[in-house]
């Protein structure tokens, strides 16, 4: 049988909310089991590089990372947001890690191309996710607690979309023999049927379903992304996929994805 | 046969200089054997703070570090200036891992109390060093890269001096059953008989040498703590201290310190 691992990816909305960051710790450290923390950011980014006067372009909800913001991104998302959220888990038994890319060479990406003429920047697109070494640390009772950031393999960091991350993450791990759930954690209960209503969630979508909601426009926008992420994960051998709220997190709620 | 194992700390002047750090990085790399980096950043830090609007305070060459002051090393050390070496580390193919003591817990320490009235504010004095999760580590085949920064045990970040916990960190080695050699990597050739001239290392120096040298004047200031710092680690059951230029860490050169 194999063992199971739990991967939970939150955004910076809630980590960056103290008592939603309170409330999210104590449900993750509940989950029986392995897991792995995959944490956000950008909404602290943008504060401190406001602060040091560096403007924040975003394109498509994606941010555009020149050397300074690079600096901005590895300092708040490497440093003072996974480092308080590892010391915070400390306190309640939970023996994390923090981690980027670059830690254990656990996630290599490639700089990112000019994207329908968009330069990105110092933005990677994951070529390699080390799910050995990650599963090492899983082996030694350690929870992994990783930040949107990889590297190149030639010495620099690159700003990565920490959806991303934790669907790479997952796939890595389903490769290393796992039997992994992925949730991915952010303000709704689900896909929703009706955005405007939070009681419309649906409970479970197929790629056959996710077809007939994009074309019925059921499903737009930033959901998009996320789905074909949940999708991909599940074609490379991740057992489950759940999109739920933050405060939501024990495998019981939200949308399941499913092949 | 005990392993053997080194541990190389290096302050911010050196790891924020280009040129110096690539040659630094170069020579920890061709270091035999297991080894760990244990780095400053505070230059760094203090220019970040400038930017932030944030004014640095030094007492006797320690910062003073209110929450504002904390955010900003928490960044600069555990995410900008980590994440930088560990990259360029895993370039040289060595298996960096950034740690500050949090993660894994592997540095607990207390808050620092008032000294003389001074209210260092969110600064830590190590309680505890955990030398069995390092080895760990070592056994991996990791080399872990210290930021100086440690935990409260209570969800909270301290700013911890890096010589500290580079002699901290290498007693715990000790007790954790192995030969360590501790280097101190700094600006000048080792301790100096005369501080203008860089010919008069001092080869060697023992407890009685130093109550000598300290009550004739010849070492005075900032070196009094270093070699504090490195009696205390030799007393702990460290093999040997030295202390040398950045540019000679392979163990011929530089002032030994021994019992």
């Amino acid at each position: 049988m194999k063992q199971q691992i739990t991967i939970v990816k939150v955004g910076g909305a809630v980590v960056e909310d103290e008592a939603q960051l309170s409330q999210l710790l104590h449900d993750f450290t509940a989950i029986q089991g392995p897991k792995i923390l995959v944490h956000g950011g950008g909404r602290k980014a943008t504060k401190i590089a406001e602060r040091l006067g560096i403007e924040t372009k975003m394109v498509d909800g994606r941010r555009i990372t020149d050397a300074d913001m690079l600096e901005v991104v590895t300092m708040v998302y490497g440093g003072l947001v996974n480092k308080n959220i590892v010391a915070r888990l400390q306190t309640l038994g939970a023996d994390a890690l923090g981690l980027t890319g670059a830690d254990g060479n656990i996630l290599l990406s490639a700089k990112r191309p000019l994207k329908n003429g968009i330069d990105y920047g110092f933005v990677g697109d994951v070529k390699a996710a080390n799910g050995q070494k990650i599963a090492h640390f899983i082996e030694a009772g350690i929870i992994p607690v990783i930040a949107p950031l990889t590297h190149d393999g030639q010495g620099h960091m690159l700003n990565t979309n920490a959806d991303t991350m934790a669907s790479e993450t997952a796939k890595a791990m389903a490769t290393a023999g796992f039997d992994v759930t992925l949730i991915f954690a952010f303000e709704k209960p689900g896909v929703l049927r009706n955005p405007d209503d939070d009681q419309s969630v649906i409970s479970n979508i197929t790629h056959a379903d996710f077809e007939t909601y994009k074309a019925d426009g059921t499903i737009s926008g930033g959901m998009l992304p996320k789905i074909e992420n949940a999708l991909s994960a599940i074609d490379a051998g991740v057992e489950r996929v759940i999109i739920t709220k933050a405060t939501a997190i024990d495998g019981q709620h939200g949308t399941v994805i499913t092949q």
